[in-house]
């Protein structure tokens, strides 16, 4: 019951604030045997990490994941491999720029956790926001790439962002290679060039914008997840919605969902050209009852925009004097945009959990 | 772990199918003291019961419930009181008719869970869809009275129907008191009236439709929630999205924050008449950080249209042999109207869990 | 987190008072397919029956086990199998004199949990002793029959008492055969003779006297628990130790294992007749590092003197008035007897768990 | 469910290998506000610390402790207060001779947890025990001494070795001052003396023995644990069976309470001085029913030899070859001795979490 840990047979456990030493996480059940190594991890963290364009935080962070325990040399290959015990990850904080933050000190910035974490706990790590800035992301970032290891190369989990403010993508124009060929993990490259004319004046303005992550997991068999209070897809909403600045998480055809009749929203069957079954679509997103049918996992998170901006907003002093709060540091304008790799990570920590969870009813 | 339990401190495990002699749920972690008896929690029962509009089912379950547990006479007044003990509580099935069933034996019916359970299990309870009916629901309701016990009368938790289909209610005529004066728990008297003709047509036509569920609830201290993985906004994700047929939640501005600006989306802070410190709006919807800011919890669940239709769709037997299948039974045509009370039970149980543990970091 | 409910994968959370309406329990987690009735539990619930021979309460209850849920006809043997949804397992109170107890509304008796109960929860169902009651146990020798179904017929759980008052038996005469030829579950006839004399003359006097319960499990494959905090001895010293009136838990050598030097407490390993690995002895009881080794798991739990006697003890009134209170109701001279078969299940609901963790892992 | 993490609300999970480039744990769910830094926690490893006599292992760690996640500057004072956040301890692993472990790469140590992590993992990092070496009981200690803060000043908790080999202190000799005076945290002076001269020939002989610690905590107050299986005497059973080399628990009376009769055992109730309710003995050592008596909490735990000696013991290689090992590398002779403030911390961390839990249920 833990609120720094997240899964339940596959887990992990972060620690640390923005601008302490270090940050981390202790990765608990992994099966043991995996090849594992820091070049597993920190291609993950190169992809969240930032500085890499201007439409994200000019911070100079490197990242760099140390692996602290959990993997020994396999007798074998004499190649570190994962040994059934903790894995401890260490990503030391570098370019903290604690003096930035005296002016925040006692101001409850609008949009962050200033004040409740107030309310709660009576003291607050004010530095860049302490323990619910989003720099903890990237212990999850970490932790996914064991999750990636877990579930092997059969299953393949990508992200893209499919908003940025009002304008979406068109989802045909969708083409997962664009995803790495732009600014924005973006699938349209259409659209991510207006997305850059857009961000350019946001930036400018002193502005944030919010998205929309789409995350597609293609090889999972059915029969994961469970019914009632283990569903895969209210283990999933847990976990988007557990990112940093998420307000609404979609399944499948999600929201819209509302809005269909029984006809349309069924996802008929039939037998594909091997006579296994499919189905002829997945407005369900890849889950009926909880359990994954086989389809592809469709699931969606959005973000609000970056509470951090140079325009001036009221708010007040802990000592309740009525004042005006601008954020002068180094911050994402669209933080969803880094948010995709982290999306992906938390599908993956969710579906590594549920497969370990699956392989113990064949006990 | 269990797939079949919900909360941390203050939990409850449901158990029971459609068809079979009863259902029911143990609700452990309840504090002792609390004045309970049956006619607590009928009441609830009896909102979220079959047959009472010509819009919902027209199954006749009485579903009374019975406390065999966790009660004791209290000494000072002689009524019953929870003792700390687990509360049993059982409701036995009376109208099931599962001669209705035979068809659908072999037929994985498109929407539900038979082809995820079967996949899953190798064993199915085709009754009335067994485990993964919406019946299940029930124990929610009557757990979730108790939860409303734990919660006390400072909180309110209110539940609204406000989109059926494609046509959702105007904001502007919001109306508490027209919710309990319409057959969909519709705060918007017009929208209702349009509502009962749109469903009067769906079913004529034997189809069905999704709808979109609002609650909100008022009364909640800042400081609820926790960071990280134990925040609020993600357990009650993780609630709603537990539902039956639920495909998206938002919290607060929800999908719609991703289309914001951050000076838009700045939830402002000056004092109220009384010197005390107030929000000037409500997009992040009572939660920053995960932790409760003390404003109203205002959360939306979608629900997709009911799958067992008189419609016929294209399926598989279990044999693989196409097919196609239509249901016959005794369904709701929208089953976003009954979830009403469900989402709001679902709210009440994890505030409940939450309001144990913030008293715990109070030791 | 709940202080009802056992297990982590396999799990099981038990509910109801000793003179309420029912007791029963909810089994989650276990795996679909298993074949199960009532007859399957109710053998197990006779062992452990109250009225069985003089030495034990002479109160009468039936113990008839009826399953609610969980179970549905096996399409194929048409016979009922576990379909993995949670199995709920209920047992009316028959034989309930409330009118016994009124003496001892208002007094602590010592030796019991009175006023431990009064202490936490303020009010307290004193007819049996309410939740405290070993009633409770019958509810896990129920669950405790399904975890042996997980378990399958190759691993064997048998339970003997080695010990009442100071009365030991002889290990050289251990013969379990005889287990099922005594009123004690004795392994030894000839101590078991001895002990009906001894019991005869405590009854007489209207005393009580403790006794040690052994344990030991076979067919347990090596490689079942796991390190650190989710030790196999660890988790069966907390299920040990949770049976009410238990005060000491040994596995293997136990506490003599304090007085052993290393090379005679060192279970050295060899080569069987087969060419596998075998241990020459276990004084670890089957547990190394957590972890089974393949050998008789071996554990023993010490059951206390049963509180409730007709000696007159001192004791304190909830209105802290000095008095005395002796039982007069229908009690066990010496409650490790019924607890032989309690200890087995928990034996097995432990085992059961760890089955289903141990294939988790081997995902 | 994690096999790493002990504890519910006040909970910690460990890491690290014995001869790996740290080990640590992260504690969470500490309250806030509470002062700490590394000179609360570094006494308690000290004590525990090896070399300090010539009675336990002469490797040289020095064990300092770093804090890298969880406190803050308070307000007030300036100095270090716990944030609510997950607080993060290091110890660097110092003297690490890896090269004295290539001999027992290939055999099973007898006694040790080689044989069984080979069969559950495939995989062992065999440098001094990696994962399984007791030298993950200094992350433990570091944990009891936040666990010492969360209690607070008024609850003592105290650990004694109170026999070595089959040489038991002789209780009317208690001193508690006793214990800091001498090599064994022996509380009675003149078995200090006997032990002394025992070990001395032990080692001598390249032998261990085994020992029996106490742990006596006073200033709990009546009402924690919880019923059933939340018990405290069960969570305390599983924590000091968690101890590397524990064998047996024994709470209050222990396995002697198999021998007594109910009168004997029956802890009577009178008032104090102050007329308040008081115990006249505490045979059941603090609990009653599992919830605490507000008398001291007195529990056992017998630790078996060291299973590391110089003494040749018949074994076997990973390949299934007969052969004989003994370990030349530096251990305890009396591995109980380091025990005791192992046992204390895990005692303090059990009570630490059920003050919470008891918290919670204030709600």
């Amino acid at each position: 019951m833990s609120h720094n840990t997240f899964g339940h047979l596959f887990r992990f456990t972060t620690w640390g604030e923005s601008h302490g030493p270090a940050l981390g996480c202790v990765v608990d059940g992994c099966p043991s045997g995996l090849s594992l190594s820091e070049s597993d991890i920190q291609p993950w963290l190169d992809k969240r990490r930032p500085g890499q364009s201007r439409h994200v935080t000019q911070r100079r962070e490197p990242d760099q994941v140390r692996i602290l325990s959990g993997v020994f040399e396999d007798e074998r290959t004499g190649g570190p491999v994962t040994t059934g015990a903790p894995i401890s990850l260490m990503i030391e904080n570098v370019d903290q720029r604690s003096k930035d933050y005296s002016d925040i000190r006692d101001k409850w910035r609008p949009g962050h956790a200033d004040f409740t974490y107030d309310a709660k706990y009576g003291v607050r790590d004010y530095r860049g926001g302490g323990r619910s800035s989003a720099r903890e992301t990237a212990a999850r970032v970490a932790a996914g790439a064991i999750a990636r290891k877990v579930l092997g190369d059969g299953i393949q989990i990508r992200g893209a962002l499919v908003q940025v403010g009002p304008r979406r993508i068109d989802p045909a124009r969708w083409d997962w290679d664009a995803v790495h060929q732009n600014d924005f993990f973006c699938p349209d490259a259409e659209t991510a060039e207006a997305w850059a004319e857009d961000m350019d004046a946001i930036r400018k303005a002193g502005s944030s914008v919010g998205g929309l992550i789409e995350v597609v997991v293609s090889g999972i068999p059915a029969g994961w997840g469970a019914p009632v209070y283990g569903k895969l897809d209210a283990d999933l909403a847990s976990a988007m919605m557990s990112i940093n600045a998420a307000k609404a998480v979609e399944i499948g055809s999600g929201l819209n969902a509302a809005a269909l009749r029984g006809e349309d929203a069924a996802d008929e069957m039939a037998l594909d050209d091997t006579g296994q079954p499919r189905f002829t679509s997945n407005h369900n997103g890849g889950v009926l009852g909880g359990i994954s049918t086989g389809q592809d996992l469709v699931m969606r998170v959005a973000i609000k925009p970056t509470s951090s901006i140079r325009i001036d907003r009221q708010t007040l002093t802990k000592d309740l004097q009525p004042t005006t709060v601008s954020t002068k540091g180094r911050h994402d304008p669209c933080v969803a945009i880094r948010g995709v790799p982290v999306a992906e990570a938390m599908a993956a920590l969710v579906l590594a959990d549920h497969k370990l969870r699956a392989a113990a009813l064949k006990a």
